[in-house]
C-alpha cells in the first residue's frame, strides 16, 4: 500500500452537528457539512486513509476522505486501530465471494456491490475468469492496484477490467477512461444464467455488459412463460426474452434501440439452441408498442424494462408519467389472462409511487391488473438496511 | 342459484359521498356510510345480490350487500347485466386454476385469493384432492353450495371443508363453525413443496393446516441452507426447516408451542427422510431464544416466522417492539457470515417499519446485517393493485 505501514492514519474530526450515533449504528457516510474541513483536511488527497474522530475526539473507525466530494467521509472499519492492506482487502472480498458462492452453481454474478459489502463504493462483477471493476469512490480508484491484486488472488480470475462509466465517478472527481488492466479480452463472454447463454460484450457494452441485477426477475418471469408468446421490450442483450425462451416459451420478440445489443441477443439465442423461436425488432420503445398495438399483436407475456426515467429526484414526475405512459401501452397487447411485467431501476421512484403509476398506465390501457409478484434486485446485489430505502430496481408482475 | 333467474337483482344506490370513480377503476369495496341504506336496503339478507348504482342513478355493476358489515357492498361484476350463477362461478374459478396450473407442478396452492382473484371474502386453499374453503364474506356464506358445486366441477377434486375460523367472518355476522362439505377426510394431508413433504392437519389445524403463502421464501431460505444448521422459530408444522432440510442443510431445528405441529413435522421429515437432521424443541419462541443464547448454540441460518404480533393499527407499536425484541434475541444465534430471516404477517406493520425495527434489533443484538432479500407472499396470493399496501407477508433476508 501506498500508506506506510509504520505510521498511523491521518485524523478527521466530525462536527458537533453530525449524527454520530447514526455513524455508530452502521451508517456509511459522512457528508462534507458534518466534518471539519480545515487548511489541513482540505488538502488531502481525495481517497486519502484516515482515523475518524466524533467531535469529542473519540476514534470511531478508520475511514477514507474525498474533501471534493459531498460524500466526503466514507466508514472502512469500526476498528481504528484497522489497517487497510492486503490482508484487510483479501478478507473483505473472501466473504462476498462466501456468500455468492452460496448462492449461485456458476461463477457469474456481482461479486462486490459497494457499501453492503463493506467495501463503499466498489463495483465487482464477475463473468467466471474476468472481473469487471467499477472504481466509483476515490479511495478505490487511488488503492485500484491493491484492489485489483488482492481481488486475483481471492478469486484466481485471468483478466480483469475497469470500467469508469459509473456516475458517481463525477462526483468524486474521477476520469470515464475504461482499460484492461490485467489478461486479455476477446470478443463477448458468454454467461450461462437461468439455463440460458447470455453474451456479454464486457469492453464496449452498457454498464459492465450484462445487468445482473435482474436474474431473480429473470427466472420468475421463465415460470410464466411457459408455451407462451412473449415480447421483451428494452430488451438490451435479451435479459427476459432469453430466460423465458429457456422456460419453454412457445416464441420471444426483443425490442430494443441498439442493433448491438440484438446482435448479442441473437448469438445468445443461437448458442442456447434457441434461435428459431427469437425474433429482434430495433427501435424505439415507445414507437415499438404502438406500432404492435396497431398492428393487433397480442403475447401471453409483456415485459418492459426501461432504463431509468427518474434517475434524480427533479426528474421523479416526469419519469412516473414516463412508466404510467408504458404501462398505457404495454397492457393492450397483453392476452386476456395474460402476465405483464413492469421495471423500475430509478432511486428517485419509489415502491408505492412505482406501483401506482404501473396500475394507472394499465387502467388507461383499457385493462385491470392483478399484482401477483414483486421481485428486486437479487441477493448478489445486498443492501445497507439503512439505505435500503433507495433500493433502485423494482419489478412489478401483473395478471391481466 | 337462490335468487331467481328471471328477476332482476335490487338494486342498492351510492351516496353522492362515495368515490364512483375509484369503484369505476377497480376499488372493491364500498363502506356503509357510502351506500344508501333506507328501510328497503337495511333489511336485505346479508350477502344480497344486488345492482349498484353511482348517486345519478348509472348502474356501475353487480355488487353483493351486507347492510351490517362495514364493508357493506362488494363488487363482483363491472357488467350491470351478469348474473351471478354456475357458469359466472366457474368461469372465475377456471380463470384462477389457470394461474396456478401455469405456476406449480402439482395441485397444492391457494387456489382463489378473495378479491384478487375476482371472488370478495372467498378464499379457497387445495391440497391435492381436497379443497379447503374459508367463506369470509356473507355472500360467500349465502352461496356456499353452488360455490362448492362450482369448485369440484372445476378442479375435479374429491373433498370439500369448510373453515369458518376466519377473523372477517365475525365482522360479517358469521359463525365460526367448520365442518367437512362433501367428501371424508381420514388424517392429516401430505403435502409436497420445495422438495420437503409437510403433514397438513386441514381439520383441526390453524389457519387451513398449511401456510402456502410463504412458499417463495422457504425456497429462499434452502438456497442458503445448503451445509448449514438451521434454526426455525415459530416451525408450525416445519415450514422453513424441511424445505432447509431438502436443501441440504446439515440438521434443522423446529422450535414451536404446539406439540402438535412439532408431531406433524417430524412426520414429515420422515416421509422426507429427513428425520436424522431434524429436531424439535417445544416452547415459548422468546425463551427458547434466549435459552439457545445463554447455551451459547450458534446457527448457519436461522428463521423467525412468528404470527402477526400487530394485527390492528392499535397494536402497531406493541408489535414493532416485539419485532425488534426477537431480531436481538435470534441476531446473537447466527454465526459469522450466516444468514437471518425476519418475517411478519401483519397487515398493520409496513415493510419499511418492519425493516427499521429489525435492523434495530440486530443491532441491539450485538451484531450488523446486511439486506439481501426482501420476499412477500406468493403468486397464488394475487393482490389487487387498490388494495396492495396492505400486503401482509414480509420476509428480510439479512446477511450478518
Amino acid at each position: 500500500m501506498r500508506d506506510r505501514m509504520s505510521e498511523p492514519y491521518p485524523t478527521v474530526r466530525l462536527r458537533p452537528k453530525a449524527n454520530a450515533r447514526a455513524i455508530r449504528h452502521g451508517f456509511p457516510w459522512v457528508y462534507s457539512n458534518e466534518v471539519v474541513l480545515d487548511r489541513r483536511t482540505s488538502r488531502m488527497e481525495p481517497g486519502s486513509l484516515v482515523v475518524l474522530e466524533d467531535a469529542e475526539r473519540q476514534a470511531t473507525g478508520v475511514a477514507t476522505l474525498n474533501p471534493g466530494s459531498k460524500i466526503a467521509v466514507r466508514m472502512l472499519d469500526r476498528d481504528p486501530g484497522a489497517r487497510i492492506d492486503a490482508d484487510w482487502l483479501q478478507l473483505r472480498f473472501r466473504a462476498a465471494l462466501d456468500h455468492r458462492e452460496m448462492l449461485y452453481d456458476a461463477p457469474f454474478y456481482r461479486l462486490v456491490h459497494a457499501e453492503a459489502d463493506g467495501l463503499p463504493g466498489l463495483v465487482v462483477d464477475r463473468f467466471g475468469d474476468v472481473l469487471v471493476v467499477q472504481p466509483n469512490a476515490a479511495w478505490t480508484e487511488r488503492l485500484l492496484e491493491p484492489i485489483a491484486d488482492a481481488l486475483m488472488a481471492v478469486t484466481g480470475a485471468k483478466s480483469l477490467i475497469k470500467n469508469a462509466s459509473g456516475r458517481a465517478r463525477g462526483l468524486e472527481g474521477l476520469d470515464d477512461e475504461s482499460l484492461v488492466l490485467s489478461g486479455t479480452i476477446e470478443g463477448p463472454v458468454a454467461v450461462p444464467m437461468n439455463g440460458a447463454v447470455y453474451m456479454a460484450d464486457l469492453v464496449s457494452g452498457q454498464k459492465t455488459g450484462l445487468f445482473f441485477d435482474q436474474r431473480e426477475n429473470h427466472a420468475f418471469a421463465a415460470r410464466l412463460a411457459q408455451g407462451r408468446s412473449v415480447l421483451d421490450v428494452f430488451s438490451h442483450v435479451g435479459g427476459f426474452a432469453l430466460a423465458a425462451l429457456a422456460g419453454g416459451a412457445a416464441s420471444a420478440l426483443s425490442v430494443d434501440g441498439s442493433e448491438a445489443a440484438l446482435g448479442l441477443a441473437r448469438e445468445g439465442a443461437a448458442l442456447g439452441g434457441m434461435a428459431e423461436r427469437f425474433g429482434t425488432r430495433k427501435g424505439d420503445a415507445f414507437d415499438a408498442l404502438a406500432a404492435l398495438g396497431a398492428e393487433g399483436e397480442r403475447f401471453g407475456l409483456v415485459i418492459c424494462d426501461p432504463p431509468a426515467f427518474a434517475p434524480s429526484k427533479q426528474a421523479r414526475e416526469a419519469g412516473l408519467r414516463a412508466y404510467e405512459r408504458i404501462a398505457r401501452l404495454a397492457a393492450p397487447l397483453v392476452e386476456e389472462g395474460g402476465y405483464l411485467c413492469l421495471c423500475s431501476c430509478s432511486h428517485a421512484v419509489d415502491l408505492q409511487a412505482f406501483l401506482a403509476a404501473s396500475a394507472r398506465g394499465i387502467g388507461r390501457g383499457g385493462r385491470r391488473g392483478r399484482l401477483i409478484h414483486t421481485g428486486f434486485a437479487g441477493p448478489d446485489h445486498p443492501q445497507l438496511p439503512q439505505l435500503a430505502e433507495s433500493g433502485y430496481l423494482k419489478a412489478l408482475f401483473f395478471r391481466l
